[in-house]
């Protein structure tokens, strides 16, 4: 070992994020309700290497994205790249078996992303997301589906219903409006920009914006308007009644609705998740009282695989991000997002006690039950300190005593209840 | 959507694994025994970003590891890399609350590593490592609790306890036996090499090596006699008696046997690990027909937070990769290596069944029950053969009779065994 050099740095790369147990157990908490959601709405996991080809990252990224790449040559000089997001990979694996994959799949994988970003307001430049998607089905349901895992992900880790909506809009909706409101094609994405700025900026600056954009002075109270939309019938009554776009809204309304989930769904105009990609429904989760950014998004986007020279196939997608719901989930349950305890700690106050505490803990584990087990003699107090600001649920001490008679105490750190133990015999 | 671009590679990058749902089954059940062992055993779980800054991966790894780093530049001239080990990463984040945290720390990682190597027999450039480790005990308790951890893994992912055997060895020992045969420092790395491959190469070779390292030929049969060395007894002998690394390995031998796995360890004058890191024990785990590599391995290393400027820090660790292990899960396994089914799989024959369909899902995953249900009608033989084709136990096939009644048939792909099962009311 080289003793004699330096000490270095002990802070993680900046931007990257050390999980110590205490921040792990709040990952574990999003990480775990992630994984069982899928498992509930029969989402198959799967997932692919962190590194990507750095061409499969472009061909899907948008200029901004492109630079944030984190890329690097290999030794044999192949392009490589830490993805920024998962879609570009599912689409690869999917297009390479495109022949033999029994569709729709219904795909989940909890994926670090890296976003080499400036560092603002403790902005990250890794993330973990977790993507479900659904490719291969053209109607509603896969939506439906997906947002079923989606809130159902929520309420296992304890968000209240009542914490969140889901903000619905139909790229398709936009479009017809669009057309029927006389934009021209070349002002439409000034118009999906004002759009997403609604509530976020004053309107005097959204109408400067438009004009900056070159919007003709006629077109400014038509997006105004078109903003002010607040329910699929005044949309419907906008394009004069049987949008099929509306159709498709309100048809996932009723799904939704047989799912169990309506109540956390919102028709909202303004949702319009970047100027590509998507092209149907589109979604966002923000928290109830919009403190946050976006908790999860995603849509319908049918262009996927024939982007990368795959056939083309339908797919509905979400991205949920760890950072987001752990900064909701601390302001919603305060306290409560901390974990229950639970385990048993072992611990044992002469060498003389040791055997015992070995075997008692080997009975428990093979039992099945979570022990903790003390690796050196303590004195009782130092014992019960480090227990009471551990996570275990359950104490056992062992003295001479407790050998002589057989039995120990357990006691519930809290209720500090006890109960009797017996110990195995050596 | 850029439609008219090429079509781009579908492979993964080289050296790096795609995970299908069929191989993420078996990457489950491996990283899901990982996880169950660690709680089992009281390890708590903690993770870092797989970037980490190129001077600390360079500080521990020797000259042919740090070839092998995959290293980058950020945007701003910073020196990153992907990280080869989890060791230096432990150790930065023990020495950064050296202060703060309650020693000994248990602590447990699944972290992902990349190796850029040749690309021989299937070696891939990244792999999936269990860490566990102790810091801050410097008794054998340290090392029977990491061996506790490794062996309950085993056993939870469905080893078979004859399947392997941990080969223990105690580098304190080598050092006290090269002294007593009187070998000078400077042929210890020789001897240390050729007791790394005893049993990989015949003894005329090694012989060979030793003489081509500068051995004396008077040191060519003592080396020979170290390594038919075959029992703790037969070292002491060699030693004339008494030896505390001797005594070592009887006590972790002793604690084995408290634990409940001494039957699956065995000493072995031959485990070497490495020339420099480890400390006091070794051990490495091999399937008992040794046609695979290591599965596990680790052992003591006190010097290691001293080695990046850190307070010296008694430790144990243990590297448990995923990919040996999963060969020899297949091997030793052979079918019983896929996943048991689980979960229902629910299908309807025409669009008027389909909100049907979904409450009953809906019921069911309210109940915890995961469910996978068709986005689509279907007929009922190809849904039935792509429901026997999948993963789920049971199948519930909806058609106009079934909401007629109110019931229908629930039925179980393993036992073929059919029960009813009541509608809810739409």
């Amino acid at each position: 070992m080289a003793m004699d050099k330096p000490a270095i740095s002990f802070e993680p790369p900046r931007g990257m994020r050390d999980f110590y147990p205490a921040e792990m157990a709040l990952r574990n908490r999003v990480f775990d309700a992630w994984r069982r959601a899928a498992a509930l709405c029969g989402f198959q996991p799967y997932d692919a290497c962190v590194v990507e080809s750095l061409e499969l990252l472009q061909r899907k990224a948008g200029e901004e994205v492109s630079e944030q790449i984190y890329a690097f040559d290999d030794k044999s000089g192949r392009h490589l790249a830490l993805r920024a997001e998962m879609t570009p990979t599912l689409a690869r694996m999917v297009a390479a078996r495109q022949g033999s994959l029994q569709f729709p799949l219904k795909w989940s994988a909890i994926a670090q992303c890296f976003r080499y970003e400036r560092m603002t307001r403790g902005r990250k430049r890794e993330h973990y997301q977790w993507n479900i998607d659904v490719v291969g089905e053209a109607s509603a349901t896969a939506e439906a589906e997906v947002l079923c895992a989606a809130t159902s992900a929520m309420r296992i880790m304890g968000m209240p219903d009542s914490a969140y909506r889901v903000h619905v809009n139909n790229r398709a909706l936009l479009g017809e409006l669009l057309v029927r409101q006389g934009f021209a094609e070349e002002h439409h994405a000034a118009v999906f920009l004002a759009l997403d700025k609604r509530g976020k900026m004053p309107d005097e600056e959204i109408a400067a914006l438009l004009r900056a954009e070159g919007l003709p002075e006629e077109g400014v109270p038509k997006v105004f308007e078109l903003m002010s939309l607040s329910s699929l019938d005044e949309a419907d009554a906008m394009l004069g009644g049987g949008s099929p776009a509306v159709a498709r809204l309100r048809e996932l309304f009723s799904l939704a609705s047989l799912y169990g989930y309506a109540d956390r769904l919102v028709f909202d105009i303004s949702v319009i998740r970047g100027l590509s990609y998507y092209t149907g429904i589109v979604f966002e989760a923000f928290d109830t009282e919009r403190k946050f950014r976006a908790i999860f998004g995603g849509g319908r986007y049918d262009n996927l695989l024939t982007s990368i020279g795959g056939d083309p196939t339908p797919a509905v997608g979400l991205g949920f991000g760890d950072v987001v719901v752990g900064e909701v989930l601390k302001e919603v349950l305060g306290g409560d997002a901390a974990p229950a305890r639970s385990g048993i700690v072992i611990g044992y106050m002469f060498p003389e006690q040791r055997d015992a505490a070995i075997t008692l803990a080997a009975r428990l584990r093979s039992e099945g039950r979570d022990v903790d087990l003390a690796l050196a003699p303590s004195k009782p107090k130092h014992f019960f300190k480090r227990a009471g600001e551990g996570t275990a649920l359950e104490a056992v001490f062992l003295g001479p005593d407790d050998i002589a008679s057989g039995t120990a105490r357990i006691k519930n750190l809290d209720t500090r209840e006890e109960a009797a133990i017996d110990l195995p015999a050596l």
